[in-house]
C-alpha cells in the first residue's frame, strides 16, 4: 500500500558526512542512511550497558543540560543515564523551577543556556516547534525529547532498534516490506508521527489505526494506510505498536469510555491472533493495562518487546549524544558543519 | 524482660557469605552477625568522610537510582551523597515527576528501571511492602529507604552504629543488656519497628513508650516491654530514642494537643534525669523542638547524638551500597547468590 | 557625587591572606582588593569555559550542596555547572522537598548538612540574614546565592567582571569614576544592594533610580545618588543596569501598571541615547521585555551585555568555590583561618 522507497540504505559516508546535522529535532530531517547510521552507532552502547561497568569517558569535560519544560520520568531518566554513562557533567533543568514561570520568553531561556556554554541541550516542551526554535538560537547541538504533537525522534529510533534486533534474531535485516500496525491516538501522538516517518523512510508498510475522532485528516499523505477497524489493521501485521491512551481522552468528545476503547482498540490475546504468528508487540509506556493493552499481551515473554524498548532507549540516546558532540570534541573526520548545513 | 539472644555475634563468614542477600529491604531479614557485618563495614566510610577528600572509585561505572515516591530531604541527600562519594553515576527519580501519576503500576515502574540496567535502586514508598514488591521484580539490589509503616533499615543501622561508637568510647562493646527506651508514635513508625528488630536481635533490652492510642496491639510479640508512662519507661535507660511526632497527629483522635504531648511524652532535662547518668539521647530528625524533645536536651553536647546520627547515616549507606553491589562488580569471594538466596 | 575611595586596589597579599574569609555571605564583608582578587581568579575559568573540554579536578573528592529554599533556575544551574566543572560531587537540595516544610528550624537544617560533612554549601533563602545564620553554624564555607532583600554577592561579582571585560576592551581598567545607573525596584532588590556596595567600594559613581515608592528611605547613606527621574539618572552614564520588575509589583500600591512603568522607567532605544555613546546595558535576568527593557535594547549586539553576564556567572561561581575550599583542600599558603577571622 505504501509507496516504499528502495530497499537498502546500509551504506553511509565516512566521518562526519554520515551525520551532517547540528541537531536532532525530528526524523523528518533525516535521510534513511542517517537513521541507519544512528542505529548502527547504538549497538556499541547496547553492548556496554549489558556489562557490569557501564561508563566511558567519551564526553568527559562536556556539560549537558536536560531542559524539560514538560514532565517526564522515563525520558528524563533515560537521557540523564545516557549522559552520565558517557562521562559528561549532566544538569537537569526542571520546568517547575523555570524562569519561564516568571514570564521569560523561550528565546531568552535559550540565550541563557547558550551563555553557560553547555555542549548539548536535551529539550522536552509542550509546544510543537519549540525545540527547533531553541535549536536555531544556540550554538550547541539540541536533541528533541518530545515537542507537542510534532516529533519524538529518539523514541522512533529506539523502536526501530528494537525491531531490528528482533528481525536479526529471525535472520532478517530489511525494514522493507515489514508490516507495522500503529494503533491508538494517532492525532495527538508525536510518537506515532516520528515512527511513521522513520518506518516509511526505511520502506516498512505502515498501517495506522485510530477511532475516527483521533485520526488526522490527511494522514494518507504520510504514506500510511489508515484504519478505524483494529481487526483489519492488525491482520497479518509483523509488528503491533500500541500507543498510550492519555487519561484526559478516556471519556468525552473523542471516545465514550476506557471500557469502550478497550473493546474496540485494546490489544487482547484474542485480537493478537490476527497478526502474524511471530508478531512483535510494542508500547512506548507508561501503559494503561486493561485499556489499550491487556496484561497477558504486555507481559508475554515471547511477544512483548516493551522492556526491551526501554533498554534500547538508553543506548539510542547515548548514540545521539555521542554523534552530535563529535564536531565540538574535534573527533577526527568530523569537521565543523558549513553554514547551510547548520540551518 | 526481653528474651535476649546470646551475647556475641562478632564472627561472620568470609567473603560473600557474610551478607548472603540480594537486597536490603528490612532488618527482619538479617541475622545478628549480618547486622554487625554492615556496622563493621561502615567504619571505613566514617573514616573516609572525615578526611578532606572523601571520594573513592569503588562503584565507578555503576548507575544508582534513588526512586523516592515519598518526599524526604535528609534520606535522599544522604543516599545521594553516599552514592556519589563511592564514584557511582547517581540519578534521582522524583515522585512528583513519576509515571506513577499517569496510572502506571508499580510493577511496570520496576520493570522500566530494570530495563535501564541500573546497578542498585534505593526506594522510598508510602506503602508497606512496596519495596519488597519491586525488589522481587528487578535483577539488581534494592535498598529500602523507608516503606510505609514497615521498615527503614538504614535508619536502624545508623542508629546502631551511633550507639556502638558511644559504647566503645565508654570501653564497652556489647549491645547485650543495653537498656534502650524508644518513645513516640510507635504505631505508625517504621523507624521504631526497624530499631526494635535490630536492637532486640543484638540482645538489647528494648522498652517502647507511647500514648495508648499510638501503641501497636500485639507489641509484646516483638520482644519489647511496652509503657504508656514515659517516666517509667525512661527509668535507668542507657539510650533514649525519641521519635518525631508527625504534625498531622498533633491533635485529634490520637492525642489532644502538642502541648499535652510534651507534658506527658516530651524529653525534658528534668525527665532525662530519670535515665542513666551517662544516657545517650537520639532522634531521627527532623525534630519538633518543644514537642517531643526540648532544645536543652537536643543541643546538649554531652548527651545528644542527633547530629552524629546524621553523620553515621552517610557511612551506613555507603556500606550498604558497597556490599550489595559486590557480586555484580565481581569482587573476589562474592559469588552470585543461589536461587533460593535471591528470593 | 559619591565619596569615592582611592582609585587603585590591584595589589593583594599572597596566599590565603588574599581572601581571609570562611564564607561569602555579602559584598559588605569584602575589602576592595578582595573583590578584585575574586575577579582576577575568575579569569582562568572564563578561559576554561570557552574551551571544548571544560572540566578540571580541582575540587575532586569534595561534596557541594546547593540548598535552595527559594526557587531559582538560572542561579541554581550556574552554581551546579560551576561545581561540576570543578570536579566536585554536587547535590541539590530543593526547598519543595525540604524538612523545613515539616517545621524543622533553619539551625537544625544547618546542623544536618554540617553532619553530612559537606565541603561547601550554597544557599538561597527568602529571609534576609538566613545565610549568615547558617554560615555561623556550619564548619564549611557557605556561599550566599541570594537572601531576602539583603545581598546576592555573586551577582554583583559577575556584573563587575562583565563591566571590567568591557572596560578592558576599551583600553580602560579602573572602576574609579565610572558612572553606573541602576534602575528599578531598588527597595526590594538584593541585586541592587550588592552592586551598590561593590561598585561604590571600587570607586564607581553609582546612581540609583526608582519610583518614589520603590526607593529605600536612607539610600544616600550608601554613597549613591538617588533619582526618581530616569532621564536624569541615565544622563551620560557609562553603564545602565536595569532591574527586573517583579510581577507582583506591576500593579497596586507601588506602581499603577506595567505600561506606566515602561513609560517612566523602561529602557528604550530613545532613552538610551541620553547615556554615554559607548554605554553598556545590563540586566540580571529574567527580563520582562517591553516592561523594564525594550527588545531593541536587550538584543543590541553592540550595547547589551546580558548574555555575557550569564557567561561570567559560571566563571565567578567557579572562582568563589575554588577560593573558599582552598583551606580545606590544604592548598599551599592557605593556612586555616584564626578564630577571629572565621566569625
Amino acid at each position: 500500500m505504501s509507496d516504499a522507497p528502495p530497499s537498502s540504505f546500509t551504506r553511509y559516508p565516512a566521518g562526519g558526512e554520515a551525520f551532517p546535522h547540528k541537531d536532532l529535532t525530528g526524523i523528518s530531517e533525516l535521510a534513511p542512511w542517517q537513521i541507519l547510521y544512528l542505529l548502527d552507532e547504538a549497538e556499541q552502547w547496547v553492548t556496554l550497558n549489558r556489562q557490569a561497568t557501564k561508563h566511558v569517558d567519551a564526553l568527559a569535560g562536556l556539560t549537558i543540560i536536560n531542559a524539560f519544560f514538560e514532565n517526564s520520568t522515563r525520558t528524563l531518566l533515560s537521557f540523564e543515564i545516557a549522559g552520565k554513562r558517557l562521562g559528561a557533567d549532566v544538569v537537569n533543568m526542571h520546568a517547575a523551577q523555570s524562569s519561564v514561570k516568571k514570564g521569560e520568553t523561550l528565546i531568552d531561556t535559550a540565550a541563557t543556556l547558550n551563555a553557560m556554554q553547555v555542549d548539548a541541550i536535551v529539550i522536552r516542551h509542550a509546544s510543537s516547534g519549540a525545540v527547533r526554535l531553541i535549536a536555531d538560537k544556540v550554538d550547541c547541538p539540541v536533541l528533541n525529547a518530545g515537542d507537542g504533537r510534532h516529533e519524538h525522534p529518539t523514541q522512533a529510533l529506539l523502536d526501530a532498534l528494537t525491531i531490528r534486533q528482533w528481525m536479526r534474531a529471525r535472520g532478517e535485516e530489511e525494514f522493507n516490506g515489514l508490516k507495522v500496525a500503529i494503533c491508538g491516538d494517532i492525532l495527538h501522538s508525536r510518537v506515532a508521527r516520528s515512527n511513521i516517518l522513520l518506518l516509511s523512510a526505511l520502506g516498512a508498510e505502515v498501517r495506522v489505526c485510530a477511532p475516527p475522532a483521533l485520526m488526522p485528516a490527511a494522514i494518507e499523505q504520510m504514506r500510511v494506510s489508515p484504519y478505524t477497524n483494529f481487526n483489519e489493521a492488525i491482520d497479518g501485521a509483523d509488528v503491533v505498536m500500541m500507543l498510550r491512551l492519555q487519561n484526559e481522552r478516556m471519556s468525552g468528545p473523542f471516545i465514550p469510555s476506557a471500557r469502550e476503547y478497550r473493546h474496540l482498540y485494546g490489544l487482547t490475546t484474542e485480537r493478537l491472533k490476527r497478526a502474524a504468528p511471530h508478531a512483535l508487540v510494542m508500547h512506548p509506556g507508561p501503559m494503561n493495562r486493561g485499556v489499550e493493552i491487556d496484561s497477558d499481551v504486555a507481559d508475554s515473554i515471547e511477544r512483548s518487546a516493551i522492556t526491551r524498548q526501554v533498554e534500547m532507549g538508553v543506548a539510542i540516546r547515548m548514540a545521539c549524544l555521542d554523534v552530535l558532540t563529535r564536531r565540538a570534541r574535534g573527533v577526527p573526520g568530523w569537521e565543523p558543519l558549513k553554514a547551510e548545513e547548520t540551518a
